[in-house]
């Protein structure tokens, strides 16, 4: 069965619109490539009850067994995260050697002391492992509980790509074996209303995910994007399956008078 | 009292990172600017439970009483949001009168014919109404209940925001009379966690919301954008509670030797 997962974005600076939500964009697209079910991403402000309370409906509510959180762990007296995720689980929150040793020598060949507010990003909730920042400064965090592994980056995009990829795409690589085949078919003259009876057959005919995104104007200049994708534990099945699918459909938009095919289908 | 907003944004193109959720970052910027606290942004899948659950928790474990929606009203088999709401309310899905002539009138203008697909665009939650969608085709629904008043626009962001501007704007200035004044200032030279415990003590001195933004790289390049923000009924009250702090901040900065201002205090 998929795994589902879950992103927490926190940071008041998304609540009001000044920051684009790129992060769970970007972490959502890893997270379905390589075989997640993200059921859902929440942004929640610097505070301790709402990330409290996002947490119990990520794991509790929607089933989340991955959850990964962004923002919220620089210097600063608002960079809440670790201590509300330490209070979410009921752990303490320590001084984490290893991350304590990370920051003092990032600052150290700058030839900057420690002070209070750099010593406090070494500050991890007990059990955790640090998740090594190459970009920057502040350590990620790896919480692997009996029925949930957390990892909480940066909100800087440079830094938790850096830190995705490097740490934590590995260990996710490694719990499935999941292969997805992605395919697009772009078709015109038709609105999305129009070929939305072929689109419910196709779906309802092969175990697949099938979108419909309309790119231009409904009525005036139709142009749909039909978006698809299969999975399975082969690469080669997912294929054949997302190729099969997306043929048939491709077959039965033929068939409607005004409906010309400007890309076919493609899978990956 | 600040009233609470949660926008909850369906589609699962958002969870598999395929659209960037530029719309949640529209309407919250819209929400904070006319007074509302947004506690959380929601993405979930177009999946009833889902829908249903993050209803769930955005009223009732969160507080909200403005609910903005966006996806999932168009013709296709998976665009759910309109019997969704209407299950999670315990409302009927019915034939609205007014939707359907909207539809009716844009389909017809092209010479085109109602389907069944474009007849499940006019079919909305009892005792809601449509919202007009001057550039496409879907209406959208606003729902006023006992405790919630809730808005569900398109997830195509033209017809969202023109929605937005012309429909639930008006309704949402008229519930608060909220001004906001916004500043910046901008400071070279030392790293966030450096201007760390300037930033707590302001936040601590005065009523106001204040957010540091590392802009470049905290150790070798350190600059540092501070962002605040201050609110009151009264528009001039807000703006000097606004220039008050940050003057104040900017003057504690000047202490620091290695701090260059690159750009002072300015309040909106």
């Amino acid at each position: 069965m998929t795994e589902r997962a879950v992103i927490l974005s926190i940071g008041y600076e998304l609540l009001q619109g000044r920051v684009i939500n790129t992060n769970a964009t970007y972490i959502s697209r890893k997270l379905s490539l390589l075989g997640y079910e993200v059921k859902a991403i929440i942004s929640v402000g610097d505070n301790y009850n709402d990330i409290g309370k996002a947490l119990d409906f990520a794991i509790n509510a929607l089933g989340a067994r991955i959850v990964i959180t962004t923002g919220g762990l620089g210097p600063t007296h608002d960079d809440i995260t670790a201590d509300a995720i330490a209070k979410y689980f009921r752990k303490k929150l320590v001084l984490n050697k290893e991350a304590y040793e990370m920051i003092r020598s990032k600052y150290e060949s700058a030839g900057m002391e420690m002070t209070e507010s750099r010593v406090k990003m070494a500050l991890l909730p007990e059990g955790s492992k640090p998740i090594p920042n190459s970009v920057g400064t502040a350590p990620g965090i790896h919480l692997r509980l009996e029925l949930v592994e957390l990892f909480a980056l940066p909100g800087v995009p440079k830094e938790m790509e850096a830190m995705f990829e490097q740490y934590v795409e590995p260990i996710l690589r490694a719990r499935t074996g999941i292969q997805i085949s992605e395919g697009y078919l772009e078709v015109m003259g038709v609105p999305e209303s129009g070929i939305a009876p072929l689109i419910k057959a196709i779906a309802k005919k092969y175990p697949i995910y099938l979108k419909s995104h309309p790119q231009l104007h409904e009525i005036e200049s139709p142009l749909v994007k039909v978006y698809i994708m299969a999975t399975d534990k082969e690469r080669s099945k997912a294929r054949s399956l997302c190729l099969e699918a997306c043929r048939d459909l491709e077959n039965k938009l033929r068939t409607l008078k005004e409906a010309k095919i400007i890309r076919s289908c493609e899978c990956s």
